[in-house]
């Protein structure tokens, strides 16, 4: 199993962050191949010392890492990188990695 | 659903990281109530530019935030925080949220 970390930091604009997120960019990533599950955080995120800068975190479930590189090699894959500057701006934090059984 | 979204630095012993970690730090905070799963990364974490900062993922999944934050507060999250110092002198981040259903 390999996962597909997702942290965007706070934007100006949170609904219209949402409504982008939610109705377009998702979308678009949905259409890579080997999605297992997804799972969303929902606002706001907390820190022990307070509000985190990270607004929104998704957690995408993959097979494997080759799986997982092999969607973000996809025209889906590619279409949902190239939209980031569309709407995540305030800065994303992209991390993938395989996970312990 | 909630969860403790746990991003450890770098250290500069993974080796001897890695050992405090699972043999010393995870036990302790096995014991706060309401844990339902963990999941941990393996090395290597990357990014779309290459290795991370990140070496080690850990998410703690829980029933709600009620039950999340009662972990945390229970005798055995507070010395699971207390032990932080111990190992994680590189950094790291803790990010504490919902799950959208």
């Amino acid at each position: 199993m390999a996962q597909l970390l997702i942290m965007y930091n706070r934007p100006q604009d949170p609904e219209a962050f949402e409504r982008y997120y939610f109705d377009t960019h998702v979308p678009i990533f949905a259409k890579a191949p080997g999605i297992q599950s997804v799972v969303f955080s929902r606002p706001p995120i907390t820190t022990v010392a307070g509000q985190s800068d990270v607004y929104l975190v998704a957690e995408v479930t993959f097979a494997s890492m080759g799986t997982l590189e092999a969607a973000l090699a996809s025209e889906a894959g590619q279409a949902a990188v190239a939209d980031l500057p569309n709407f995540a701006a305030a800065g994303v934090t992209i991390l993938a990695f395989e996970m312990r059984s």
